[in-house]
């Protein structure tokens, strides 16, 4: 059956190249600063094998049941609380739905707000994984140029008034690649700007909770007072990634026709999945784990950052207050995309960073992830890299 | 924020009518042969509480990293060997997918396959979540008459040459509403059709192992040579639906159009929930459980059948072999649809026909589901129902 034809849909969409890299990540010895996986360490599997029983024991007859695609009532209820208690969000105006991971929230809201051709705004760079979901629904990817205090206010209205776009994705902490944090005296002007030029802000902040220093800050959702922002949440980075567990805060009609579209979607997300986050929030286990798995990362991120200190001379990168990546720029001439082979070979990979890029291009940019290697892994794979790149530089 | 315009595709969906319907079954002492839940008694918690816990004990850290999008390797192992064995199926030139429910297997077809206008043959009637599902990728859906053996062969081929299908979607056993099986000799023309006139089958089978009485037939896909035959499974009829775990068995290439739709849509089905059914199938639960659920679900659809054959002269209905449901067709200018508020009022709730036909019309037909309700809950509730319906034609 070679002769079938794909939906038009797939014209521009070969698959992640993220997830592409991976294949050579099962390598005996490899070490990874590809991918964003947590920690192994990180992940409570004797706490969920318990929390995985007591929910099947204590309500397993509705958990194994058809569920409402709205949620499973006891994690609306508790999601609802920790969403009012920890971002300060009034939950009057909007409402909730769990999602099957964020991937699927961004999927729905998607579906339920763009046509081929329309404009998406977004980062430059930004998460590869998302800019595919938007390519299936043939969006128009329009990048917006970032600096250190992420993206450029001046730049984003351009874009606005220039391609009315439907929507803006934005990852404002800890930001998938670069690590950087939308700052303070950005967060308001967006959510205004979404109200007068008509576009909806997808707000995407997985990695909120993952703060090593400094202090967190609002998220645009709060300032936002027309229904213009919505904000995708994730337990993937906090808790677990396998449990495919996130939310999708919106404003209530929006939010209806998400719910449409997850009915022809997913149906609902599992409950027995969302039961398990559930008691996370609801035993008040969720801070606990997070305060407890900081210090590894903190300490990873500290020595990723200590080596690349004594990278080749004109060596660039970020230093991020959380989350789980550094994104290094090296020298213009620099191609960090030809050297992915050889860095394999040696035994160590990171993702190139042109993929990041909705225009491509940016050969000499490259991600690193530090939360699923060791120390000892990122000393010996930082040395690997360090001396690739100074052969490849001298 | 009223001034949002959604996406093209919702121009014709306003949700699923079923999971409208829903709404009002939550009142006390409801007596529902609406939706198509399994019978809580066939829901093994206290089986799935153990199996849960184990396979976090025995494999939890890469239950809970991320998972490969092609699904969780010895799910993968084992569905394969049960595919084999179970069906026949000799799973070489075709590949199998892991999907959060079968809704999100059709979901994945339609994203690979289907422009926007582009025609799809469904059975007249059929399943209208997936009818939904369609709408939402603006599908064309071309109603196939369909009879006692299910969709009529000619009106299947007439309708293949005229309209260019894409897709012809078909539940062939235990049809969903109807309760018919698809006669045998229709199936293997099916797919030689499918191949002639090159649309793909999409073959969505989850009632199958239900069986009360009477030989199970080959698949449809079983007579695929040519890979223009998908087949859906699913165990959310045979274990649990609350666990969203379904596949999707197809031709390489389709599978990996497939499964680059579904990185963008959710990344992969949570590997818990495919640890958990991957459990059933190695320590051979699945037949076991099986044959436990199956003695009361026939005692309920014969007891059913028993209560419609004291219904008013001229109610026809379908005698399933298996299955979930019964489809009833009262005489001519009978109004089941109008009378579903008063059923409700009396305290017991069906589907109107009219929502499983592409075309609407039909008010004179009804699907009642039996394995959701005890036996005094048939008893009584068609009791009523024969009582309102006698008054409404008398």
């Amino acid at each position: 059956m070679d002769s079938v034809s794909y939906a038009r849909r797939f014209d521009n969409v070969t698959g992640s190249a993220i997830r592409e890299i991976f294949k050579v990540l099962g390598r005996p010895g490899m070490i990874s600063f590809a991918g964003g996986n947590p920690s192994l360490d990180a992940l409570p599997d004797k706490l969920c094998a318990d929390l995985a029983r007591d929910v099947l024991l204590a309500d397993g007859k509705r958990i194994l049941q058809y569920g409402a695609t709205e949620g499973y009532p006891p994690f609306l209820e508790s999601l609802t609380a920790y969403l009012k208690e920890h971002f300060g969000f009034s939950m009057e105006e909007d409402g909730v739905l769990p999602t099957t991971g964020s991937t699927s929230g961004m999927d729905l809201l998607l579906k339920a707000l763009v046509n081929p051709g329309d404009a998406v705004l977004v980062e430059s760079p930004t998460f590869l994984g998302n800019m595919q979901t938007m390519h299936l629904y043939e969006a128009n990817l329009i990048p917006i140029e970032s600096d250190e205090g992420g993206v450029k206010l001046d730049a984003l209205e351009e874009a606005a008034r220039r391609y009315h776009p439907r929507l803006f994705y934005v990852i404002p902490t800890f930001q998938n690649p670069s690590g950087r944090t939308l700052a303070a005296d950005r967060r308001k002007p967006i959510a205004e700007m979404a109200a007068k030029y008509g576009f909806i802000v997808a707000e995407d902040d997985p990695y909120r909770d993952l703060r090593y220093r400094g202090e967190s800050l609002p998220p645009i959702k709060s300032y936002d007072t027309t229904g213009n922002v919505v904000y995708l949440g994730s337990f993937s980075k906090l808790v677990s990634p396998g449990l495919r567990v996130g939310y999708l805060l919106a404003a209530q009609g929006l939010l209806r026709k998400c719910t449409i579209g997850k009915q022809g979607t997913d149906l609902h997300t599992p409950n027995l999945n969302q039961a398990i986050i559930d008691q996370f929030l609801r035993r008040d286990l969720l801070d606990r784990h997070i305060q407890s798995i900081i210090p590894g990362y903190r300490e990873k991120l500290e020595l990723m950052l200590g080596e690349l200190a004594s990278f080749p001379e004109g060596t660039r990168y970020t230093a991020p207050e959380g989350g789980l990546f550094i994104f290094v720029e090296m020298p213009g001439g620099f191609d960090a995309t030809a050297l992915f082979s050889e860095a394999v070979e040696r035994g160590v990979a990171y993702v190139p960073g042109t993929h990041f890029y909705p225009d491509g291009g940016h050969h000499n940019t490259l991600r690193l992830n530090f939360s699923n290697s060791t120390p000892q892994q990122i000393h010996e794979g930082m040395g690997k890299l360090r001396e690739l790149f100074a052969a490849h530089l001298g």
